[in-house]
């Protein structure tokens, strides 16, 4: 039995980062975990036609893992695909944007979201209705980079400790999300630089799944 | 130019009760209304794997139909792809519980939503909540009716007046919604029996589309 | 039968303003849409006690049109009487600020609210709060002008952008609401500005007032 | 100086109840306390109308006795014009159903209001909506008498009994508030009944108007 | 390095009952699990002083536990002393009640509560109102049961599936949450008489505290 | 008969500046006003634990007092204890916290709060959402200045005028609320620099329990 760690774009690169922020939790954890990559999604998951794209070949993708299954884990920070994972499968499903607001409402009172792109805020704000918890959100703003910026590390995290600043300051945020999978390994220097717990979606995620699957002898 | 409504099951039936639904809006339209049956649909819309399973076919036909569109209404209660669509068509596009929920919200102060089913009331609730109107639902509550029973139409009104009675006074709604396309022929008897007013959503969203068009020119 | 469109002030120039606003959409509209000016009205309603002082002469001016009316505009953005009206009148009855808001809430998740004075702003936000529509509010900010530098279009469209611009970047706005009618002739060039939708109130109020026209038939 | 309730309806009879359910005060307030009635006022305030109304002539009233206040309160609870007086006089003004829901928020975490009329409820969930406390609200639920019943008090006092438990048992009630200036003598009686606080709009005012007077040497 | 589930209430017999509830998980655990009773606490936590007071010997008795402690979970429902523990200690800390909301908000959109005593109702919404997530609670009702009655176990479950079975058809819930630990035994049951998901808060806590033990090493 | 105002830390200053605050209220008080220093509190209430752990000796100290008192005041800003005494005590019982909040919904539509410390800002927000008013909160900023500083009264009004020109025209206040026993001889002064009403919060609460001594003879 395994966790399964479902990246649903097809950037193989990014599967390997969701892989690196996890690995030190393999350890610990009663089952392996195994991070795939979802073929048929596009290469970044961008706008609403590409969340909901995704959820066919992921219910697919999830029904040949179902059997040897402890949980499952959707890598992508707009959860595509979660309520109907949960309507389909016996195994418990997590998504990494619940998980992690889960895990921030644990660790501050109001929660700053660092989002990659500004046409994505809209989206998670939606969804953060959606769950229930906006008196917790401070704001969810974007570093607004492209890709070749991205690249640059130092840069990049110049401009989400930039932005997670104004989080703290002007929004009073008192814990922080990197609203995106694969920006782990800003988490260390960003609680530093900022003073502040940050939270890695797909690390809150597995956590997670790993209780579930400790839960699952009470069922 | 033309309203396009499209029924995202690939029921012509449904698609024929929405027809008859909307019919008498045509003469005061300043363009035609079409009602599209989507063949790629499932038969019913129940799962949110349906919800999400529709949304590629329904970009495609929108894309299909876009260049002689001026409005685009989705014409199931749980708004399939209606963030998609928006992304994508220069069009205004309507969704049949968006535009019943804010038109509801011009009627009364509490709004009653009545579900054919009982597993289609979290999936509401979810999308209030992204719409952030909780504060002005009163409840939804299922009629929880099979197939066989709601072809009994008698029944059918007998059963959406009682659960509309729960709804106004147990829960103080004081306006109505019939959470699904294809009910709008229970609409006037359920409207005498209650006292209250009823939103049909077909009938909302096209009347929204309808003032959309009216807006365009002064764009 | 005609849309009635009532100026709640007695500034005629005003009501000037708001037939520009709407003049667009006449061809489009299937009754004739006729603004008037309630002369009883101040010249412009600028405290609570001008919004409640209003309600009389507007519900005896809505009698005296009740018989030829297919609907009710009231056009200024506090929405004085609409409760009032809606009790009164049998025929649909809009507000251009709750019309705003709709529509907004259907373009954006986050709607930021250009007022022109500071002191309405409280009663803008308690009227958001009796709507159930603050979690879709980004913030309502005044551009705080007065008459003599309101009559300068350039100045008044710079401040209009500049605030807008807060809105969208502190606040997270996706859609903005000029909170006043009689602004709609700096909408194009503010959307261009910003990169962000526009509503004009009254336009949005007089294109749900066509909806429920159109929407007759089926009563 | 002297604390002025002004009834805003024309019932002499309404002043005398409201007179002798704060009469017990008066001993213990610094400044005399003085019950009026308005004149102009309808014979009851039960529309929108009606509480738009009378805005115009409490503001007058308000305005000669001004000199002498040391406060006003407004003892409709539909509050009818209590921003325009905030905005007018320089003395505290209180609203009874403000008082009432603000008093409540210490006795209680869910308050539960008992009002007459079906056709309140939605206006009192508007303003409870602007002032932002629906989530303290259990339920607002009419008991829904004539005024030829209404003149039955043991009949009254039973009706009033079993809507409070049912806003106890089904709507999680710990305190009512009786929504109607004039049912202090059931007081008493509807807290033995129900063993839970019940809060009289009008006492509540006054106990506040009392507090504002207290404050004034420290402003 | 072990987690510690203190019962912050001087019963061993509680305390026997939440190992009992956890044991299943002990294999699946990275580190062993020990349960503790709070020698200081009073027999059960039934007042807001029970509440407070339990928080300093629970600090103490923590600070003892601290320096072999992989993560502590405190085992009332009220979760007392969580923030002043999440202040003082290094270690993950959980409170039941918060891990079970958090857990209930992944297993459906409304979840209702079952409470023992119709007092700790106000205290659980208040707390409730704090974590921000008054939106997901369908209701919170008591099984209003004493001593003597609780003991017999047929009784106390036929009447947590008759209040379930209210929080399900009146309220809406979707999944339940037993509000006090030491109901686990009830659980299998409970579910299987509602057809819902049911929340045993040790459980849940001891899961999340399982995953915030995994993740440890990213830290 | 006496009003008690207990200051649930140990230091006789911070009683004095609060027997200052409140000493104008004297004259207009039905009864005597006796503010107490709680020996067995800590300096300062700076954390959780503090709050918690003064709960017990307060407690205590209000039970000596009872007989005596008319109503009890907790004059801390964090309100420790305000549950559970309500639940001990049969006299009315006000903490600063609250009643500052309360009495700041009557003056403006959005409050802000001016902390001292960054840490202190979590504790309110969940109060403050416990209260469920959050809707009507601008932004709690921390002026952020430390006990030399604050020795410094020149400076301290600055700090205080610069953070509340945020509160008003950043996040949108209308009335101020000083988050502290203590501050009261800065009111008259920000006051006139801000244009906004603040409230002091003892000033607050012992208006309230002035207004609840009045409302005994209704009891």
């Amino acid at each position: 039995m395994t966790i399964h760690v479902i990246n649903p774009n097809s950037s193989v690169h990014v599967t390997e980062g969701i892989d690196a922020a996890i690995a030190p939790m393999r350890t610990l954890s009663p089952v392996p975990i195994a991070c795939h990559t979802l073929a048929e999604g596009p290469p970044g998951i961008e706008t609403q036609a590409h969340v909901e794209g995704v959820v066919a070949p992921l219910l697919a993708r999830a029904a040949e893992l179902e059997d040897g299954a402890s949980a499952f884990v959707i890598a992508c920070f707009s959860d595509p695909g979660l309520a109907a994972m949960r309507e389909r499968s016996a195994r418990p499903v997590l998504g990494i944007a619940e998980s992690a607001v889960l895990h921030a409402m644990t660790l501050g009172q109001r929660f700053g979201i660092l989002s990659i792109k500004r046409a994505s805020v809209a989206r998670h704000v939606r969804y953060l209705g959606a769950m229930g918890v906006l008196d917790r959100l401070a704001a969810d703003l974007p570093i607004d980079m492209g890709v070749a910026e991205l690249a640059d590390a130092g840069r990049t995290l110049d401009r989400l400790a930039e932005v997670g600043a104004t989080l703290r300051d002007v929004h009073g945020a008192d814990v922080l999300i990197t609203g995106c999978a694969g920006m782990a390994q800003y988490r260390p220097a960003l609680e530093e630089a900022l003073g502040l717990p940050v939270v890695d979606p797909c690390q809150a995620a597995v956590a997670a799944a790993i209780g579930r699957v400790a839960l699952a002898p009470c069922e």
